[in-house]
């Protein structure tokens, strides 16, 4: 369950970003997320732990730090051992804002996952701190993670998706990444049809999820977040198939939201936002 | 507008095919369309005119011929003026099941449009005989076909898609074949995103949507049928969208139909049909 959020206080913004995100045309998406972590002064927490890559998280730490952040720390995980130390535990209860870089989920559930600081990560959150990531700093944000599956695909299989739990920001959604560019509807799908509790949501890289303290999802970028919502599902065959079978869904509602448009996970409405038509 | 089916006749039965349907293990998909066309003893015309290859049409000769048809008619047409052959079209006229190949849906649409066969095929199927079509020649039976456009891409763009008219047996549903394979949801999408009134099939590879002169579509096959219903579609932003950009659509109703399920074009009622659990 995610951490309770204190009355009178909100919760902090979750920030889905499909991967691949704009970094040298204005930066967009990057740049709303760091103004809802204060903007000028800023103190970001970023996390590599996803990436083997030494450079990711100086990308990350150059450009909070030229959109004017006070401090950004880039705070890299390499054991469990690593996320029980104190002081960086405290480090992330400083921030007033925390990204999570792309690159593994499972490097991130597996050497985070039930530690201090993915505790921190979600006392901060419930607290009212903005937290993102991108590509599996997206997957990791909710309560039920796509650890794998299939990809190129819009049918969902009994085998299609493998599930596990994630930082468990929020139960609400599952995310799916890349969604677009590597056609994972049916692994989204597949997810949806063990259980239509949650919402799928699919976002295409380039594009971010902005989802505020309202459970309202905004979006941004260039591409589209793809909700996909079975409350009113009226079947799934998926506890009588197995293998690789197709599964059934029967009434599996979908929105493609493009930035503008909003969708509320509590009301599980879709709006056209921004992008309706006024007559002038 | 589809011919008019005289009273107290039925249309006949629309079959169309994802492609690449089983042809060695029992080829199930043909021998229910050959059941359909009256079984042993059926007259077939086999049109290959999709294909440049000169054995599509032996292929389908020789299976249908196996299956115990009385007669089997491959019927070529290499230009506009062999459609118009009294000859040829009275083969069609005789027959008790059209079967449509697959190949380049243009070479269908620009030979056959609009000439003496085309309104044979759609003058025989309101009579009551049954018209398959696999790939191309399942894209063709449409009054509104998909000429070309995205592939591998699971959201609508504003130039997504390109329509052309096809043979018209029915303006209820746009066909897309080869769905899962070529990840074609986003084009599906598209064509819907100009107009909800179609509804939107999806056909997987060796698949088959068996579509009755009651409208209900009954799937056969190992794939899916992926049912695309925008009649309740909130919003699209297809007038204000421009080249490659996606669109904005809200409220589509997705059913993903395996064997077994059904769904009625009339109705626009999804059934799990012989899938639903039943009590032992």
């Amino acid at each position: 369950m995610p951490s309770k959020t204190p009355e009178g206080e909100a919760r902090g913004w979750i920030v889905p970003i499909g991967g691949a995100e704009d970094k040298d045309n204005g930066a967009k998406i990057l740049r709303r997320f760091f103004e809802l972590c204060g903007g000028k002064g800023a103190g970001i927490a970023v996390i590599p732990t996803a990436s083997r890559l030494n450079e990711t998280g100086d990308r990350y730490e150059q450009l909070f730090s030229e959109m004017g952040a006070g401090s950004v720390t880039v705070l890299d995980f390499d054991t469990r051992r690593d996320a029980h130390e104190r002081n960086r535990v405290a480090r992330i209860e400083q921030a007033s804002g925390i990204f999570i870089t792309g690159g593994n989920q499972l490097r991130l559930s597996t050497i985070l996952g039930g530690t201090p600081v993915a505790q921190a990560i979600r006392t901060c959150n419930a607290h009212g701190v903005p937290v993102g990531g991108t590509s599996a700093g997206a997957g990791i944000l909710s309560e039920h993670m796509i650890a794998g599956g299939d990809s190129d695909t819009s049918t969902p299989h009994a085998d299609g998706v493998r599930l596990a739990p994630g930082l468990g920001l929020t139960n609400r959604f599952v995310i799916d990444q890349h969604f677009r560019q590597r056609d994972r509807l049916g692994r989204l799908l597949s997810a949806l049809a063990y259980n239509p509790f949650a919402i799928g949501l699919g976002v295409d890289e380039d594009t971010a999820a902005f989802i505020g303290p309202d459970n309202t999802v905004e979006v941004e970028g260039s591409g589209a977040v793809t909700v996909v919502d079975a409350e009113g599902l009226q079947y799934s065959s998926m506890a009588q198939v197995g293998g690789h079978s197709p599964v059934c869904m029967l009434g599996v509602q979908v929105h493609i939201l493009t930035a503008g448009a909003t969708f509320n996970l509590d009301t599980r409405k879709a709006s056209a936002g921004s992008l309706a038509p006024t007559k002038n």
